[in-house]
């Protein structure tokens, strides 16, 4: 065999930011060659002769296929961390392992769920939504009834206001991504549009407000406006393609793209047309933003743009030195992502990353940036913007303005715990060990 | 409460083709109201009065938060139809019952699986995957290490060359669409670009071939064009976020996307670069069309383009008369979606469905088509058109050209039994019966 090719030629690996990261049109070209071309101690290792072909697993017939498929035992770990695994009477927190998963689906059963009275068995059969209060006609819906619209699908992520509150500490939390950020999701929902029903039962033009409760034992209500009922609310009653998860809302629930978690109402059972809010607990007392000063925002509810990196993260190790990728997600509560920029020195110079498409309005993005590890200690970054011209602030630019906390794990309503949506840093040492830091 | 209003203006009802279609513009005021303004007996009820509060899940404190969550019990029949449920020693099929799904994500428990010899318990520590063969340096890779290159991530359909075989049956089969459909499914699959490997292991140019090899007991292998290869085949490790499925091919299969699922080599641990097709067992015997007169088809690959309605389908009943949703899933192992015609008359009119974008290329797109059923006699009928310029073609034409079996699922190997793309027709009846009939 004469001659080799490179089929779309040598890709660029100039450097476009410190400490290695390299111009992302490297992929683009799809030559990203990691371990024959840089001869680094690469991601591929060079076989010797013709592969093994005595796996045991060839050897025998193998396992029954099953009605629902299972992920491999080999994948026991890759589950949800829980904050009251003994199911103790109060709430519950699981969180998505974001540092386990990929690609931008996260899947139905690492959909993170917070649950203050548990989660209700609801027989679809009997669970009935009631829109009523200053409308024309009262209706109800059931599953059936809703399923005989025309259904619209659409990416959306749900994030709790609460995410990310343990980065409003003083000290950096060491953990694992997704115990830092797993209180957010990213599913495809598919449901009826609330403006349809709204419009077919008819609302008074005085009316400004709706208040969604959920079927649950607390029947958690939060306040909506109707403005955002008509711009892209959701009646979801399917998630990732089948019901929802009981966890996220089964048979449906509210899904108002990019505005907190807790305004999603889940088992939603009625929404009442109003002309004021409600100020019911979770808007006035839970989800109400102190800041410094002891004033509070009111009706804050956009998710801010965001976006942490979660391959290599907290609890990897990085191997030898070479070439590596470096992966996230990002999104934002007010449309799409435009640009996510990375940095390996600790923000002192900046690359754009890769995004993967298509890019979809309130949804994750991921992003991806080829990065060239020396084996010399490194700090990783990442920073969005949304085509609404919204940046990701830098840790200290945030601090000053929405305040700290000794503990706002332990005590989160004495402290300012909601809506972070600064910059995650991840400390590389000389050993490839990663630890958070702050930068 | 004075004036009642609708935000968008009243949507135009106009129907578009016969047996009530409607311009699918409807959808696009957002105010396709179905049971208030049509004055039918509609899909959402009049509620005389405030909802009840007493469901009896709202009584007491919910269920545990698991680490990992799954369906509600009430969801227990949404699963796949098996083949062979006894597990005996034999092949096994399981189906995605598409009636009972919507969007276009297939839940990865449901995603349809063949398997030959049982599924392989792989250890992906133990699995490597050997790129060898017409190569300038054969190269080795396990799931750890190819989880270091810069990875992809698209929605792709994979379909099973043989799906829809009962179709080629002289009588249309009274089965409910994941019966008759079911081998096909469509995730978001997460991997690193086969051509960036095959870069890095630098390939002769006079390779023209590829044979992927499975780690399972029958070690499944096939051919496969180097040009496809480079075009946009994937080694995939993630599907819909998570690892993949056994079933599905963990640790790690060949994604051909748009070519027939059966070369999609799961449990992919080699690959060798050659000149010539290998002519294997699944591209000699069984994978190779028979046409009338005892030609085959040799090395027919992409599966064409093709759609299929789901809801109303088999088995499920339309209610009282008035307004519905016809929708379903189109998809082309060309590219993209272009159009979708539906018929409510058995094909004499035809009338534009609506597309729920972004429409990705060779994946699922779904269609929707506002319909106002008046209790008569119905036939629907969907047809796809794809952007390379492709038709699902009508069923006369399709068995002119293909031929016809008196039993092609008992005897698959002896009648035309692959590459169905043909038109899926259901009759309702004046009671909302749906049978399956050929037209």
């Amino acid at each position: 065999m004469s001659q080799w090719r490179r089929r779309r030629g040598a890709p660029s690996l100039d450097d476009v930011a410190g400490n290695g990261l390299i111009n992302r049109r490297a992929l683009l070209g799809r030559g990203l060659a990691i371990a024959g071309s840089v001869g680094a101690v690469g991601t591929a290792t060079a076989a010797a002769a013709e592969p093994l072909i005595d796996e045991p697993w060839t050897l025998q017939f193998g396992q029954n296929t099953p009605p629902s498929q299972s992920p491999s035992p080999f994948e026991k770990d890759v589950v949800r961390a829980l904050s009251n695994p003994n199911a103790e009477f109060r709430n519950s927190h699981a969180r998505t392992p974001h540092q386990l998963i990929n690609g931008t689906v996260t899947p139905s059963r690492l959909h993170f769920s917070i649950n203050h009275c548990g989660i209700p068995n609801v027989d679809p059969a009997q669970h009935k939504l009631v829109i009523h209060g200053m409308v024309r006609q009262p209706l109800e819906f059931t599953l059936e009834t809703l399923s005989r619209y025309p259904l619209v699908s659409r990416m959306a992520f749900v994030e709790c206001a609460g995410n990310s509150a343990g980065m409003f500490a003083k000290q950096p939390l060491q953990a694992p991504v997704g115990l830092i950020h797993g209180l957010v999701s990213n599913s495809e929902w598919t449901g009826v549009p609330l403006s349809v029903l709204l419009d077919e039962a008819g609302i008074d033009p005085a009316a400004k407000w709706l208040v969604a409760e959920g079927a649950d034992a607390q029947m958690l209500d939060r306040s909506v406006p109707v403005k955002k009922a008509y711009d892209d609310a959701l009646i979801a009653i399917y998630q990732n393609g089948e019901h929802l998860m009981p966890g996220n809302g089964y048979p449906m629930r509210l899904l108002l793209p990019g505005f907190q978690g807790n305004m999603n109402v889940k088992f939603v059972h009625r929404i009442k047309v109003i002309d004021q809010p409600a100020y019911t607990y979770f808007e006035t007392k839970n989800y109400s933003q102190i800041l410094p000063g002891g004033k509070t925002w009111r009706f804050h509810f956009v998710m801010e743009v965001k976006s942490f990196i979660t391959h290599p993260s907290f609890g990897m190790t990085v191997g030898e030195p070479g070439l590596y990728a470096i992966s996230g997600v990002a999104y934002s509560g007010t449309g799409r992502i435009s640009k996510v920029l990375v940095s390996a020195d600790g923000g002192k110079s900046w690359g754009e990353a890769a995004l993967q498409g298509p890019i979809h309005q309130k949804a994750f993005t991921r992003f991806v940036m080829p990065w060239r590890w020396d084996g010399q200690p490194a700090v990783l970054l990442s920073r969005a913007y949304d085509d609404g011209g919204n940046v990701q602030p830098m840790r200290a630019e945030f601090v000053a303005k929405r305040g700290e906390a000794s503990n706002p794990v332990t005590s989160p309503l004495q402290f300012p715990n909601q809506h972070y949506n600064s910059i995650t840093a991840w400390a590389v040492d000389s050993e490839g060990g990663i630890k958070h830091v702050y930068v």
